[in-house]
């Protein structure tokens, strides 16, 4: 029988050296018990030995309930001229506890003499001493053969001669690595092909981003015979990154028919993908292949009736599978069948033979001609599709405001606004750090003792762009703002010539559209939306 | 001789399908430029049979100057049951008045049927009239054979027929198309090879990222025989995007011995990547492959030294080849080359041992880690070079200002500008659609009087862009302004926390830069520049 594929994942380890990426214990923990919920067989917990914080996480670790991964520890091979029993490097291992730790070992020469400064025997002595030790110490053991593609390309017989070194002390798996990234996929197959012929233990792969080649460099190695891979998840690493299990996975699991999880694992891929983004602090690609929220996007009115009828032949998976959904973007293209999707997708009922949707079609094509874009605005689309159809979200409404910017000395911003909420006027100074945050900060004030749902988000990005270049400042300018709760985010939209004004519309939306999906806590004496829109309290 | 492999850049069409990226006409002409810079052979500025504003790119892209690169228009076969002559998607082609097209067509039975709604012998008679057609009136022919990997697997007599047909008609290249993005490098080559064993024109590739594994397949094309790569910048397009010319170029060149641009031209690959991202308001990902800010960071530890001997050692290529540079934590190295050379190429002569190299870095780093960012913004980079080494540009200055934005019914935006001019106090006021518009209007009305220059110049571009997420309003931002006198465009940066001053930095760079430029066209007497800073009349 085929010897299975094994994920050896090192998101905890090599994915936290990546520009900008840190984990605390406690995310580190989280993420652990969610890669084991996805059937990862092997988690890299950290390297005792060079980072004394990680015994923590190895220390707590032992408490979670892990249903199948082994959670390893890296390290190196010992020190030069050395007993293995002395190198607190091994020793930080032991006294982690794991059950399987990966060490790395020099197999390309150069590195030897020039980064150890050692002689090339005393380099396999390491390797052989270093594994034996550690499996005499009962320990399961992945050899990481560093720069293995480089020091095979530069001088085969001795980075075979480093690998076979480890198997003979006993390894488990010699896992090769392209440390620089710097491999092409053929020369990975080829490679990989020649170890798995030389040596009889499994042959594990570890690739790097660089080349933008890591994922396809992985799965060649399968192809050619490697039986273990490593890699991160969301491709977190050092420079460009390490290969991504995310994409990884399914392309084994689907494309080249290699089971490595369960069908209901895989369908947690999308979730556990965003889920460590969120822990990682990282705003998640949405390009991103599999799991982004682009990635079964459909733009396009003739296309997308043709993919509702038969999505297979427009989609290379079936987006559920790995727990990720289709979406239609709603665009310049958009025609009917978009609208009637999308509305079907927000739970409004809407008959195509209904003149409401000619209608709904008219009014967004004419604020596309404005220069609003919906397809990055879904909450904005969301209010008027059902403003539309005749609901009303009218909580509050805008009776004036000043702005005063002044340099004299700092720059300084101060706002005076009067809204008309829930009958009453209500007037509110503030004062922030351009026109548009003290706008924000005078909004919530007025509105927050009305509605304190609104203390709840925040803005998590703003961004403008002018639409039509040529008349510099006075052209047209599209503000888009990203709000949060800290759950969920929703985007809303504003156009206008004036930068405030259309910062202004985007921000009335995104508060608008929290309050209509909280609809069921706003305090019932508040409740003003759902009912016609004579009713409203407006004054 | 072995056929030369093209670089075929639909970033302008296929990129703009990309969720969030929007680019003006202006945008598309800039970006246009510079891929001919780089070396580029054709570049899709769009799809006029389907966007009547991409016309408005085509009539103006006759002005530009190109100095290789071949524009081209997308376009689709004839409907079915018209006349060639009738079909207004091939007319505008024509009346786009371009060299060359690339028109798709179906090469999968199942879409030709059930998409399409039509006969299998109907759509190889829409591709042989539509590519025949444009032959006879003069283009070249790009056939883009839509769905071909995933026909050609279903039904791979009629997927040959199809592109057979392109080719019996004159095409000059049959470009195969992963359209959904599924297929494994291995499937793309064998396929591919095939397909070169059966026509004797051109064959092309155009992949997409759905699997990661876009560039890897855009390679494994190359090897089978492919001669035509069809991708866009940073990899932009729908869902997870198109195959990335980017990484494509230097894998082709640096790694595959497949020289597509000069060595010259693969220098300013970085330039080029970072330019398109900010034109297209997309923050450049740190960890891009080849191009991004981490790609050759080290971090610190024991190997720095080692690399800082060995680079070649730690690092797939040298940075400096694709324009990129190493950043290692320690180095107070890092930048200089960049900036001597800027600075040579700015006619300022500065020798590496003076002291002021390493003040004008560490301002430069200080700049940069408060947000600064001046790959696109290279007329204040000057202003700050040339202000380091002693030269100065202080034309005015300013003391204070007041802006009012108003909504009462309209928005309104006025401000009173106070400024020193050549000695003199200047008040004035003007209004605008915007704080950012009212205060330009203003400054120009102070300064015009004294340098009637300002009346040359305008804005022709306004960018903002929040710098980190999670303070919403109350983030830093970035202003990019471009300026233009109607013959050249020069931008400039601003930053702060402020919105207002941010733009007041980049307005007063932009004005700055311009008469810097024309100094020998200010009036004699009002010639301040170039004197030492004691002389300037400020008070």
């Amino acid at each position: 029988m085929e010897e299975q594929v094994k994920l050896y994942d090192t998101t905890l380890r090599d994915g936290t050296q990546g520009e900008g990426i840190s984990l605390s214990v406690e995310d580190k923990l989280k993420i652990a018990k969610k890669l084991d919920q996805l059937g990862i067989h092997y988690i890299e917990g950290g390297w005792p030995g060079s980072n004394p914080k990680d015994m923590n996480f190895f220390e707590r670790a032992k408490e979670l309930q892990l249903e199948q991964a082994v959670i390893t520890a890296f390290g190196s091979t010992r020190r030069p001229n050395i007993e293995t029993e002395r190198d607190p490097n091994l020793q930080r291992i032991l006294d982690s506890g794991v059950k399987a730790a990966a060490i790395f070992g020099k197999t390309w020469d150069f590195h030897v003499t020039e980064a150890l400064q050692t002689t090339l025997e005393e380099n396999i002595a390491m390797i052989y001493d270093s594994v034996r030790y550690l499996k005499e110490n009962g320990l399961e053991v992945i050899f990481d053969a560093e720069h293995f593609f480089d020091g095979y390309k530069h001088h085969r017989d001795y980075a075979l001669e480093a690998i076979k070194a480890a198997e003979k002390a006993g390894a488990d798996c010699l896992a090769l690595c392209d440390t620089n990234g710097g491999t092409l996929p053929s020369e990975i197959a080829e490679i990989v092909k020649h170890v798995t012929e030389e040596v009889s233990i499994t042959v594990g792969i570890h690739c790097h981003n660089d080349c933008e080649l890591a994922v396809a460099n992985s799965l060649e190695a399968v192809k050619a015979g490697a039986r273990h891979i490593q890699g991160t998840f969301n491709g977190y690493g050092e420079r460009s990154g390490n290969a991504n299990l995310v994409s990884i996975i399914p392309n084994l699991q689907l494309k080249m028919n290699v089971p490595v999880v369960s069908d209901e694992q895989l369908q947690q891929l999308t979730n556990a993908s965003k889920y460590i983004h969120e822990l990682a602090n990282q705003t998640p690609p949405n390009n991103q292949p599999f799991t982004g929220k682009s990635a079964f996007a459909h733009k396009g009115g003739m296309h997308v009736s043709a993919v509702l009828k038969h999505p297979e032949t427009y989609e290379h998976i079936q987006p559920e599978k790995i727990g990720n959904e289709r979406r239609v973007l709603v665009s310049e293209l958009s025609g009917q069948s978009n609208l009637l999707f999308k509305a079907k997708e927000l739970g409004i009922s809407l008959d195509k033979n209904d003149p409401v949707v000619k209608e709904l079609i008219q009014k967004v094509k004419e604020m596309e001609h404005r220069g609003y874009q919906y397809e990055a605005a879904e909450a904005s689309f969301e209010l008027l599709l059902r403003e539309g159809i005749g609901e009303s979200y009218k909580y509050f409404t805008l009776d004036h405001f000043n702005i005063l910017t002044q340099k004299d000395g700092d720059f300084t911003t101060e706002v005076l606004v009067k809204l008309n909420v829930q009958g009453d006027s209500v007037v509110t100074a503030a004062e922030g750090n351009g026109p548009v945050n003290a706008l924000d900060h005078a909004l919530r004030k007025a509105i927050g003792e009305y509605y304190p749902l609104v203390n709840e988000m925040y803005l998590s990005d703003y961004k403008v762009r002018v639409l039509d270049g040529g008349d510099g400042t006075a052209s047209t300018v599209r503000v888009l703002i990203e709000s949060t709760n800290g759950k969920t985010t929703w985007s809303t939209i504003g156009v206008s010539t004036n930068v405030i004004e259309a910062s202004w519309y985007a921000l009335e939306d995104s508060i608008r559209y929290y309050f209509m999906k909280e609809e069921h806590r706003l305090e019932k004496n508040n409740v003003v939306a759902f009912i016609p829109e004579a009713g409203v309290k407006n004054h």
